[in-house]
């Protein structure tokens, strides 16, 4: 076995056996395979794609590159959801106490940003006294005793991902189906939850640009779920336009509380009440989201998580210094408002991070003061961007250039969500 | 500019402009695009391929890693010959001296050999004495005072391609016609040579398997040189089979030197005199290299070749320590002797090397008894194997099974010199 005749066998658009996706992965690991072997295997990956038994062996050779968690001694089903990003998508952060308070618990590993949509850690990061590094043991204890936690993912997840994940960050192999179906489903396999609902996000903003693509990666990777023993479905939502007002670390943790408390953007409301009663459904508890988060108890649940992790959820988050208005040039309806604009400019504000090792702002980002299919009057505030140094404002703007279209009519858009896959 | 959004570019399939090819080779070189980068990027150059002008941008961007050297002070014209390498391929030993005693001046800048065809400084050096690492001005000096040098490339000629050859060859990536064609023609170029004529081979024992592909490869040099400069054609020629009946180390030279003194197999004669009779034309010296051959003018300038490197051209050449003769099973006429099977069978004897830092066996290698068309008898010698140990039979025989067809007819073949491209 040799990692030419692997990467040759692909490139030339053959199907890998088993024996040697477990070789080529596990000498990745190693070191025995180099770097350049490894980027030269994706790229051929990303033009001859993988069917779905090489898909299954490469994830299920990612997990066994460390640990697979396994969740005992809990009194209730686990059931977890991931997101493939979007702008302003700060849905974990409701979903995972609401869940957790309705009787299922909710184990989540996440991760941090990197580019123009923000990472689940990085937001709740922002929130004083906040921590992500626990240990397994005390991941579990706080499973048992409050039924939510999201922390950072240890050495043992599946570390071929993390290592495969950033060679094809700068290899230009991120974008191909089944690197991304291997990449998500290694993790949340690893993970040890009993179910999964996948949230996979189609347009502007998302990483799949159409509903066709979408589907194609819901569908593989709930295949991957269920032939793994995860009840798996995932919901295809929109994301041309950003979900709710806030897009930033610190913004949209106060959206997030804002929704726990009863209010918050009726999009958000929306979005997490369909996606908790995916997740309960999976599990079979017959219980009303709507009724957890209306009566308090979810806040409930969410100050009790953040209490176990060091946080305090009475502290004052942290602001940005400088503010700017972006002002709508003319009247009409506000038929556009772009995800991926939107992101950008609140990645140049230094909500996100352009190297893994940068740092990110608690306190910049995008506010929206007004959401698409609003009427707005020349001069009204559309948006305000907030960071930390003024010098920063003139990318974002420029970001923003084409966000916003305001037009004669209302615009056509798809629904919040659009689909459902699976059994 | 960056070279994730460079290989995006092409992975995408678009065309690379001259700042990005200038660009993603100079960063390449001065280290900052990393091996992980361009290795994904050649293989979304084996996917997508390379237009003409990118083609041509890439080879004058890798001419200007290095130097392109001036070959001045010389009296007569200069020439070369490059060969896309097949089993047997002794051609250089003969043509250089030959067509110098012609009358022009023949540069050549050479390579070893990886995998199954050797290298004609793998060859030569078999030749007690003999050493390939000239300075600049011993190779100039001896191109004035002898007209014929063969000589290892330099750390100036094309480093960028140097570099770019070793991520190739273990990352599944050189079976790119735009990448060949540019590693060839870069170092040609570079060399300094005023005109060159290629033998692109095709068949089993060639790079290039079919004649489209090859004609594809040599038209893309063709034009590649002419922009440069460089007066360029190139001969396909017929690699199913070996050239002559000697594939190895020492084995070759002493063929060619039977084909100087006038004898010698007559595929290879023919094939040298179309070559020293294209390369001739190409400078416009009408003189006829059979009689040059013929009257041992070639053979006196191949000594004198020999001898201004060091090399004795009357020591006696090594030899292998043992032989294993292959007897043919059946009676008939041999239609085929495969040219692959017999280029793996030489490599497997100790002919060639597996990693380019290995040593070769001067002695070993494949003789043929039997050309292709012979009749033959049942039990009658068609290959004697020569190696230093014994124990390297068994894979040169296994590389064997299938080489030698013996059949009723006399067997489909091309001609040795298929066509011609150039202007």
């Amino acid at each position: 076995m040799d990692a030419v005749s692997i990467i040759r066998a692909k490139r030339d658009g053959g199907v890998l056996t088993d024996a040697q996706i477990d070789w080529v992965l596990d000498s990745y690991v190693r070191r025995e395979v180099a770097e350049e072997q490894m980027a030269a295997l994706a790229m051929a990956i990303c033009w001859r794609g993988m069917d779905r038994r090489e898909i299954a062996r490469w994830t299920a050779a990612m997990i066994d590159s460390g640990r697979r968690a396994v969740l005992s001694g809990l009194d209730r089903p686990t059931v977890d959801k991931h997101s493939t990003g979007g702008v302003g998508d700060k849905i974990t952060l409701v979903l995972t106490p609401l869940v957790a308070a309705c009787g299922a618990a909710v184990p989540q590993l996440s991760g941090r940003g990197l580019g123009h949509t923000g990472g689940t850690l990085d937001k709740l990061e922002s929130i004083p006294g906040w921590r992500s590094d626990l240990t397994k043991n005390q991941f579990e204890a706080q499973l048992r005793s409050v039924g939510a936690v999201v922390a950072a993912a240890g050495p043992d997840l599946a570390p071929a991902d993390a290592r495969l994940y950033a060679l094809r960050d700068v290899t230009g192999t991120v974008e191909s189906v089944p690197l991304i179906a291997a990449s998500i489903m290694s993790k949340k396999i690893a993970e040890g939850t009993g179910a999964l609902v996948l949230d996979v996000k189609v347009g502007s903003g998302a990483f799949m640009k159409t509903l066709p693509d979408a589907r194609e990666l819901a569908e593989t990777m709930v295949a991957l779920g269920t032939d793994s023993g995860v009840r798996t479905s995932a919901l295809l939502t929109d994301m041309a336009t950003p979900l709710g007002l806030a897009a930033g670390n610190a913004l949209e943790v106060a959206e997030a509380v804002e929704v726990l408390a009863g209010g918050g953007p009726a999009d958000v409301v929306e979005l997490t009440l369909a996606l908790a009663r995916e997740m309960l459904d999976l599990v079979g508890l017959p219980v009303d989201p709507a009724d957890v988060l209306a009566d308090g108890r979810a806040m409930d649940c969410w100050r009790r998580m953040v209490q176990a992790q060091g946080g305090d959820p009475d502290a004052a988050l942290p602001a940005a210094a400088e503010r700017h208005e972006v002002l709508a040039p003319a009247a009409g309806v506000l038929t556009e408002v772009d995800a991926f604009a939107v992101g950008l400019a609140a990645w140049r504000c230094g909500a996100g991070r352009v190297r893994k090792e940068d740092p990110v702002s608690a306190g910049a980002g995008v506010t929206l003061r007004q959401q698409r299919g609003a009427t707005v009057h020349a001069g009204d505030v559309l948006a305000v961007l907030h960071a930390d140094d003024p010098a920063r404002f003139g990318g974002a703007l420029e970001a923003l250039a084409e966000a916003f279209t305001i037009g004669g009519g209302t615009g056509e858009k798809l629904p919040l969500v659009i689909e459902r896959v699976g059994g």
